[in-house]
């Protein structure tokens, strides 16, 4: 691949991404699309349906892009939360190390590589573009030093950068956690492993245990049913409502709905059916004897005060280790109830077999990839394996197979990806959505780096180069040397896969492909002219901080050794930073958040892509007799390490637990207040099993009256609960489930920015 | 070497070890050499000193043997507290699991390896050994499903026998913890890395932040002083002191001192210069405004209940985690209180700079190991290093060489190794004696595994048979393979190892030779006739559990391999089960213990030892090609790391926290009691930084009468810290310190066990 070949093809990237732009500025000014580009806006505002029809509803504009720029870091974290800022400060980050590692590598690197030997230059359009990596260098060149100052100074760089940010966002941490004053998960503790007592229910134990015990702060406790056996009761319960609703044509039975505690919650099926007076009385009816078998072993309790809850979720209970295990609780809209009836004996079992799972699919998924990958190269191919003959008689099977089906295939293996890390972070035991988002997270960056980075890397080494057999790659030593053979090698690779997927994919985030055929089909083809409000989603931080971090790696690896990379990954970070700003702010609803727990997620994979980056340099050095420069790489990787250390002593700690002071502070001012008891009313009532959760019930107090009209459509619980779930597993196809439109609500008075603008 | 050859050694080794043992029971009945052989009684009892003679002090006698034996676990316990007790339980599993591992071994294994292969047998004593180890059986043999069953049943066994054990001291730790009624380690927390405030001491901080978040609970505190500093004072204060007595000659000066709380300390210097108005008022000086630079920025704080203190150390104080450290205090005489002025901010690069240096230590020494061992193959080096021949010429230099010195320089070696890795963890920053001796433990455990048995079986290997480069080692999977070749042929080596160097360190354990010759040196060498104490020494577990659990892996290692290793195995623990217990009782004191901490670190090395037994046996059964064999292998290798994780999961978080339901019912029954305010005001007096710790300041209150007559004996307070400190680097060359005669008290009404019975 020359210089222009590249240039052409960022310049057909730039124009479809300008393209898709521009068509996502003119689509988000029709009405009639708004359940797809405003799906956060809808969750939390009363808009109005119709606007004017006007031809500058038809124009290309940059609005949104201005708007997405203009909105203050305090917004964001009103609709995005703590999660949205951590993930934006990781681009941002990313923009900033970046812009200094392009200006280096570009105006001191670029041009010793591109001099490195003597040799004849062409024409630079006609350049290939391994002159300008690393691989051009001669041996033993004296000018190494200026790669290795350029290594310095990115990763000084980088680490600095880091530590601020560590430093910001622990301050973001600690002040959001003194701020969420009214969550009652401060209050609460999720007590599993309740040992069976012979003549004594579940729920009777607790109330010994802890009246025993914490009689002075034990508030209260709610047990936790059996999922299943409830579920069965709730789905009867529903099918009788359902025939209820369509034999009467009952339009004032929403009304009727009971409220289930403070956090948004809606109707449970028993009170729709309080006209059946067996079943009636609410709640009530959970505490029957019959219910009482089937609570499991577990319980939400509540403590009079923020300080007894955490200290009781630190202190080791009992002397049996495996009874009486306390976490603090999540939030009410973040709790993941079918895990919480999990016998706690099972957990470490399932703990370890998702683990051996995950590693065993990370490494096997390498033999498609591989297999894949080796399809780009059937010349090579053919002469290895006499198979291929065949193939390669017959032209256009060969283009289809060089050319398309190796990216349909991969396409296809990341989208299949996400959501089987999901399915074992769930296996895994996680008793919060956000807690199992973030091990998916965790997961996928993980899949991402062995079969992106590494499987390519050797795939290429192996087949394009240095016939390594993959035997070779049992000794650790070697490995070094074969990256730093392979790196500068596939950086054109990489090159390429920026532009199409990196830039691709943000064009593909802004304009929800799937969704939007998903709104025409039903409007055009089916003709079904009811709004359709799909399920409102959370961000998909399990697919989107992992695509940041390999963006972040690969710019890293590639630096010093292919530094013509960086213009087109600053290019990916900036508009990365537009369009998740403007999705954050429009499209996705914030049900649940981490509280920032994805930072040190992005620190420790920087750290690696930086020690990544320094041992491939060293590899480098190596292989180019540079004693010098691989001399003081040695202790950049010691600093680097050392570092990475001291960050995590002095931050990550508040990131594993609650600080007391602060807890401390909090319960006095609210005593202080006397808002103490309103509060302890509030948090008995906060936490419903068997409830739908509001669409925004963070923000209940705040908009009451839009979630009125959201709430109440009827949308029989248990099948919007089950939405949450589905949700989060077929992510990366976002937005696949939709409800009937006779279940579907109505927000009749949308007024939408834009079109209150004209 | 034949059957005969390791008889005649077994036999030879058995007469010295009798004929120790015999010395020993008769050096024990003489009153001068009860400072050597009754430390522990010393410390206790006062005991007259001058029996009578007569002819049956000169008579062995195996009294000491039925007495250790007698000996009840309560007894035990009382003496040497629960780690004497978890020491004795290790060494009683392991006689246990190879009493079992012996009858399979030997009645199932041994004849299908001695009848292994078609050969000629000859008569039983002139056969080689390793016709009796595994490479004896022939490729592809139908008998190694055998071997499989016995590795089956000891590893069944070995679990079991350790799930139980595991769970007995569990139990017998909680309730250590519950009936520890008065430790003032319960109520104290450790406060390190105060922040400094510019206008406040340290102290005010403490008071400040204290009495604001922990106001009910907060009892008062202690500042913790810079040692150098106030150490100066304090030999400035001595030599005042010395300078004071010479002159005056007052002999009543030692029943003025004062004494520091209930934890038995003496005087300190301040309290002796008590005629000197200007540093009199005993403690009161340390709180003078000079004083108040020379505190670091480290607190004991005392709390009114025990659950306070708990909850205290272990949640997160402030939201900067660098700040406001809180660890459970150890006890008065545990703690390490140089240590606890080391900056919180270095701890954690000290701690990282140690385990570096450690690791380093361990594997280069592997080059002095090879090249001792390598020693030994002389002949096989001549012809490897033409340098060698020159020697060879010689033979009493070869003679020397190869019997003498490599097993001088190995003792050598071993002896340097315990004080430097106990060097090591002084410098890690552990606040306690307890916590530094474990952690030397497990050092040097690292150290014995990986430079006594890997290196010994590896530099066999690498000389003797299959000339193996170190290179070769590179490869992971190379390595069960190259043990399964090279452990049967050094089992002979290792053989001899359990022979001399485990019967003979129990000899030496039992007559303690340093001490007895310094003792008769002293007596009839200097002729000086005034009786000599030693400081006291605490159990060395840092050589002796090391040592235990090395001769376990060997066992385990060589069972099914080369059975004949396991009854001079057997031996060896029977015997040590005698001598460790005897020693207990009458020779160490427990000035500080764990309680029972060392369990944790002997069941994983033994999790440890099987899984390489293992390991082993599978590499054995592939290079066998027993495929039956190989496959039932891998399956018990994966339930036995699930058993760990299962222990880790069902018993280990109770040896990392304490059981807080247990510190509430033992506040509850304080305050029921009213015994509260009695203890609260001890504890405030129970931490002295600078005083001499007494010989058994655990057992003040039943012993206050012997205390009394052993504490003040004016030995001048730092003088005896420091011995302290010395005596545990050099613990392994045992009893090294002697205080010089006119400093020693004179315990002078002996009243000893033996004597008496006369």
């Amino acid at each position: 691949m020359n210089v222009s070949a590249l240039l052409t093809s960022a310049g057909v990237n730039t124009i479809i991404c300008v393209g898709v732009f521009s068509l996502y500025s003119v689509f988000r000014k029709q009405p009639s699309l708004v359940s797809v580009y405003f799906g956060q806006k809808l969750a939390q505002v009363c808009a109005k349906r119709h606007g004017h029809f006007g031809i500058e509803r038809l124009v290309p504009s940059a609005g949104w892009i201005l708007k997405a720029w203009e909105a203050s870091e305090e917004e964001l974290f009103d609709i995005g939360g703590l999660d949205a800022l951590v993930f934006l400060r990781a681009v941002v980050f990313s923009i900033r190390v970046f812009t200094v590692a392009s200006t280096i590598c570009l105006f001191l690197v670029l041009p010793l590589n591109y001099f490195g030997k003597e040799m004849e230059h062409k024409l630079i359009p006609d350049e290939q573009l391994n002159v300008f990596t690393i691989g051009n260098v001669k041996e033993g060149s004296r000018w190494l030093w200026a790669h290795c100052l350029a290594l310095y100074i990115i990763s000084c760089c980088a680490c600095l950068l880091l530590y601020f940010e560590y430093r910001n966002i622990t301050k973001m941490r600690v002040a959001h956690i003194a701020a969420s004053v009214s969550y009652p998960s401060h209050f609460t503790v999720v007590v599993r492993a309740i040992p069976w007592v012979e003549e004594d229910s579940y729920s009777d134990t607790v109330t010994k245990f802890f009246s025993n015990f914490y009689a002075s702060s034990y508030l209260s406790h709610q047990m936790v049913y059996n999922f299943g056996s409830v579920q069965k009761l709730m789905t009867d319960a529903e099918k009788m409502y359902k025939r209820f609703k369509y034999a009467h044509q009952e339009q004032h039975c929403a009304s009727r709905l009971l409220r289930c505690g403070f956090c948004g919650g809606t109707a449970t099926s028993f009170s729709i059916l309080s006209e059946e007076p067996e079943i009636s009385r609410g709640r009530s009816s959970f505490d029957g004897s019959d219910l009482r078998k089937k609570e499991c072993g577990t319980a939400l309790v509540f403590f009079r005060t923020r300080y007894a809850a955490l200290v009781a979720s630190e202190a080791l209970q009992s002397p049996n280790p495996m009874t009486w295990v306390i976490d603090s609780a999540p939030e009410p809209c973040d709790i993941f109830w079918s895990n919480l009836c999990v016998p706690y004996r099972l957990i470490w079992i399932r703990r370890i077999a998702v683990v051996v799972a995950s590693i065993f699919f990370v490494i096997f998924f390498l033999i498609p990839v591989v297999f894949t990958q080796s399809l780009v190269h059937l010349d090579k191919l053919k002469k290895m394996l006499p198979f291929f003959k065949d193939i390669g008689e017959r032209k256009y099977l060969e283009h289809l197979i060089t050319g398309y089906l190796p990216s349909v295939i991969f396409m296809i293996f990341m989208y299949i990806v996400p959501p089987i890390m999901m399915l074992f972070s769930t296996l895994e035991g996680a008793i919060s959505r956000s807690g199992r988002k973030r091990s998916t997270c965790v997961k996928v960056i993980c899949f991402l780096i062995w079969n992106l980075f590494f499987a390519i890397i050797l795939t290429e080494a192996a087949i394009e180069h240095y016939q390594v057999s993959i035997l070779d790659l049992g000794n650790p030593k070697n490995i070094p040397n074969l990256l730093a053979r392979a790196v500068p090698s596939t950086a054109t690779f990489f090159m390429t896969y920026v532009l199409t997927s990196g830039w691709v994919s943000l064009s593909c985030e802004l304009i929800q492909p799937f969704p939007l055929i998903c709104n025409l089909f039903y409007r055009y083809i089916l003709n079904n002219k009811d709004d359709l409000t799909y399920g409102t989603f959370t961000f998909p931080y399990h697919t989107e901080v992992p695509r940041v971090l390999l963006f972040g790696l690969l710019g890293f690896t590639c630096s010093i050794l292919a530094p013509l990379i960086l213009p087109f990954l600053l290019v990916y970070f900036v508009l990365a930073y537009l369009v998740y700003r403007n999705q954050i702010l429009n499209v996705y609803v914030t049900k649940y958040q981490s509280g920032g727990l994805y930072w040190p997620v992005v620190h420790n994979t920087t750290i690696f892509s930086l020690v990544l980056m320094q041992v491939i340099a060293l590899g480098v050095f190596g292989i180019k007799k540079s004693s010098v420069a691989f001399g003081f790489t040695v202790p950049l990787i010691i600093c680097t390490l050392l570092f990475n250390e001291y960050c995590r002593q002095r931050f990550h700690p508040v990131f594993k637990k609650t600080p007391a002071t602060i807890m401390i502070e909090m319960d006095r001012e609210d005593e202080h207040c006397g808002r103490m008891e309103e509060i302890q009313q509030k948090i008995e009532s906060a936490y419903c099993q068997f409830t739908s959760k509001s669409l925004n019930s963070h923000k209940t107090t705040q908009q009451n009256e839009s979630k009125y009209e959201l709430d109440l459509t009827g949308i029989p619980p248990n099948l919007n609960s089950k939405l949450e779930d589905l949700e989060d597993i077929t992510a990366p196809g976002k937005r696949t489930v939709q409800l009937p439109g006779s279940l579907v609500g109505r927000p009749t008075h949308l007024e939408l920015d834009e079109v209150q603008v004209k």
